[in-house]
């Protein structure tokens, strides 16, 4: 399991090159692709929230496993912003998306990069380090969140 | 550290196992859950069937990326068909699925068996040992699908 998610921690970044003309028949799979791995994403990390916020038991092996999910879920939906996928089905992705491309790609890598830190630290066995990681990675959401979701 | 593995394994194993209840809100928060890992699964499960059926070059890191994708998102939504969980949003899934719990069960972890030989499978650099663990892959999602899910 945790060389399977290693594995494709380090691979997945090749799924994410193709343009989503390449990876989807339509602009409206591309949506609900992202949308679907931005659900299953957000399900888990408001899992490993309510045990880092006390509103459920910590649990370190439930928690590496809601960590790992998230850890591969967040790699998912950047493929899925491709050129002309800003319509085709209901989103509330914001054209600017589309318009800063860098910055949109920035947040993405950011989040990314914080979400990572919550695998070691939700199997650490130590809660304050799972709250630790969860801030940052909360945050790293809200960032892109703010700018390039509709509200 | 067989005994740690063995003991990770079977309580990384209980995320799959509380009631959609405790896990979920609201019955249409697990069906939209189910529904995207479904999504997720579909998609790189797609990606995986043009490499092994021609219609897309095989590329083993790209391969093997989808591959873990599809092993992780396997496992999701299981626990996601909970009781209760049968209405609450447009869904596909038939009453059967509450009807015949052993037998669905059975098959969700037939899919799960099938889709992790996938992995190495797809990491392997051969093509044919791609094509070999595929074509069972599929079926297990078909057979699942012809019983339990609306056509």
């Amino acid at each position: 399991m945790k060389i399977a998610v290693s594995l494709a921690l380090a691979l997945s970044a090749a799924t994410l090159a193709p343009p989503a003309s390449a990876q989807f028949a339509k602009a409206e799979d591309a949506i609900k692709y992202r949308q679907s791995a931005l659900t299953v994403l957000g399900t888990h990390f408001g899992r490993l929230g309510a045990m880092a916020n006390g509103r459920a038991p910590y649990d370190a092996a439930i928690a590496a496993a809601d960590a790992d999910v998230v850890a591969i879920a967040a790699r998912l939906p950047w493929h899925a912003f491709g050129p002309g996928t800003d319509t085709g089905r209901p989103t509330a992705a914001r054209p600017e998306i589309w318009k800063e491309q860098a910055t949109f790609k920035d947040r993405g890598e950011k989040m990314q990069a914080e979400v990572a830190k919550l695998v070691p630290a939700a199997k650490s066995g130590n809660l304050n380090q799972l709250k630790a990681a969860f801030g940052p990675a909360a945050q790293s959401c809200k960032a892109c969140h703010d700018d390039f979701r509709k509200k």
